[in-house]
């Protein structure tokens, strides 16, 4: 028996499933979740997300996205299975985690290698492009039709985690699934045009300002770029717009390692995003922040002050792109 | 018989082929070109590209680009087939279009609707995403063997005319296809790595020296940008890096249509790429100044100064917007 079996015997056997993922959430987290909450109704389940915080404006075009609950206050309490999505510990679902209901079982999917593998039942599949992969896989297991609804949510989910086929996740399967899903009524321009060819002119500004802080260290090896609250304000927009902006820093010829750091609304408090473009192992960097995430796609947030967080970071890349040479570096 | 079984046919009754695409080549053009030519050679026969016009710096991580010949005067006179990629009609050729063998057989291969199915053999298909997705097709038939070379000259193609896969003629096929290239042994980081994570500084500050000029039209339903020579001077960049330039002023909220201009070198010269994002016919707008292309992507050279030209194709794709508006748009 496979994880996937496992996985689907106790998906049948339960009727009532709350769907939830992590804070801040991303294509994958809301595409997935969407996904597999169509398919479980299919299955005459009932099926509620609910997340601590907001769907970004940018994924409203997915049907379903207004009903899914943003706070713990959205709770019910008659779940008999919790399915976590995306999420490598119980800690990134935020305010969620303390409230999940007391001996519900928790089914955790995801594809992240620092997942702790919680919950009765994990299925951590490192080798999956995204969450929304799987979530394609288990339907079919489950013998759920995949409807355009469901197609758009798992496309989302694919397209983000892969940046468009543009990680070194992109897989046969990721390719092959997304053929799939145009085959069963996928609309990939409503998708593509709401994800990539929706940038508000205040967007564009914003990312103008962004690249101004564009600094190389390491010979060229790292670039980092930045984002202060008072930039977010003057352009009216909001981190969750910029998720791809690490991509920026990280196009630059020579660039190894890419970081981008925003103000987060606290003070002093600032989220960091790593990409690596070679076998720099950001997710070991981040962890010595009290992040997490893949090799080449990591995450963190730091109590500093953003130039001393920049600071921070960049130091312990340098360390890691070059251990015997840390100090040494300019 | 079908059109593949009749170019199969001919390929295989010829031994020495000259390949050709139009000018100012792109990643299909020079994918593709790459691509038949080793598969030609596997089934041995010789194979030799000229085109008029040097490959784009973009495209040289592929093997065998500094063999392509730059200029008629790398033709040679033993060709029995003269096969031409991705060229609507022969004046795309530029200079090769009179210098080519009296007599020799040519082979039209195309996918661009504006094709005028020159040329003893045309086999053209219009639903096919580049050239590089009928290349494959053809390696197939013709029992060539898919090597990473080819895989990487194929995924070139497909995703540069794609725009990655964003692009309405995303088809299943081109996404299979891609994933039947990476299991053939496509380095897909290699090719990403070069097409989407090489920017210059120097081509980030023409970018930002752009996106200043971007004006609104029609009420927000086309978005115009364009480049000086002034620009490329000062930044030290070339038209030829900013072939995804267009996809800048097609992002923004609303847009149905993006123009880019920019100064060729010769004085009053203007090159103009025109996208659709909805049903308006920009192939339809691109013809009215001599150029073409397909419905959602066009283009056309223009002599006229920048601003004069800018004013000229903004009125004419205002018509195509609203044809019986036209006048009254602001």
């Amino acid at each position: 028996m496979d994880d996937l079996d496992r996985v689907a015997d106790l998906i049948a056997s339960k009727s009532s499933v709350l769907l939830t993922s992590h804070i801040r959430l991303d294509g994958d987290a809301v595409g997935s979740e969407l996904a597999l909450a169509d398919g479980l109704a299919q299955l005459g389940k009932k099926a509620h997300i609910v997340n601590d915080g907001p769907v970004p404006g940018l994924y409203t075009y997915m049907n379903g996205t207004h009903e899914i609950g943003a706070s713990v206050r959205e709770l019910r309490g008659d779940y008999d299975l919790v399915i976590v999505l995306d999420s490598s510990d119980r800690e990134r679902l935020g305010g969620i985690s303390n409230a999940l209901p007391q001996g519900t079982p928790v089914l955790n999917i995801d594809h992240h290698s620092s997942n702790d593998s919680f919950g009765e039942v994990a299925w951590v599949d490192v080798h999956a492009s995204s969450v929304g992969e799987m979530i394609y896989r288990l339907l079919r297991r489950l013998g759920a039709e995949i409807t355009p609804n469901i197609a758009i949510g798992l496309y989302t989910a694919i397209a983000t985690d892969t940046g468009r086929f543009l990680h070194s996740n992109t897989s046969p399967e990721a390719l092959k699934i997304t053929a799939e899903l145009l085959g069963c009524g996928l609309d990939l321009t409503k998708a593509n045009n709401a994800l990539y060819r929706c940038t508000s002119f205040n967007l564009l500004k914003l990312r103008m300002l962004a690249e101004e802080t564009i600094a190389l260290h390491a010979g060229g090896k790292i670039a980092s770029m930045h984002m202060t609250k008072r930039m977010f304000a003057e352009t009216g927009t909001s981190p969750l717009d910029t998720q791809e902006f690490v991509e920026i820093p990280r196009s630059i010829e020579g660039v190894s390692v890419a970081v981008l750091l925003y103000e987060l609304k606290k003070p002093n408090q600032v989220k960091v995003s790593f990409r690596s473009n070679e076998d720099v192992d950001v997710c070991a960097v981040a962890k010595q922040f009290g992040g997490g995430g893949h090799v080449r796609a990591a995450g963190c947030e730091i109590d500093l002050p953003l130039n001393r967080a920049e600071r921070r970071v960049i130091q312990a890349v340098e360390a890691a792109l070059c251990p015997s040479c840390h100090g040494a570096t300019p």
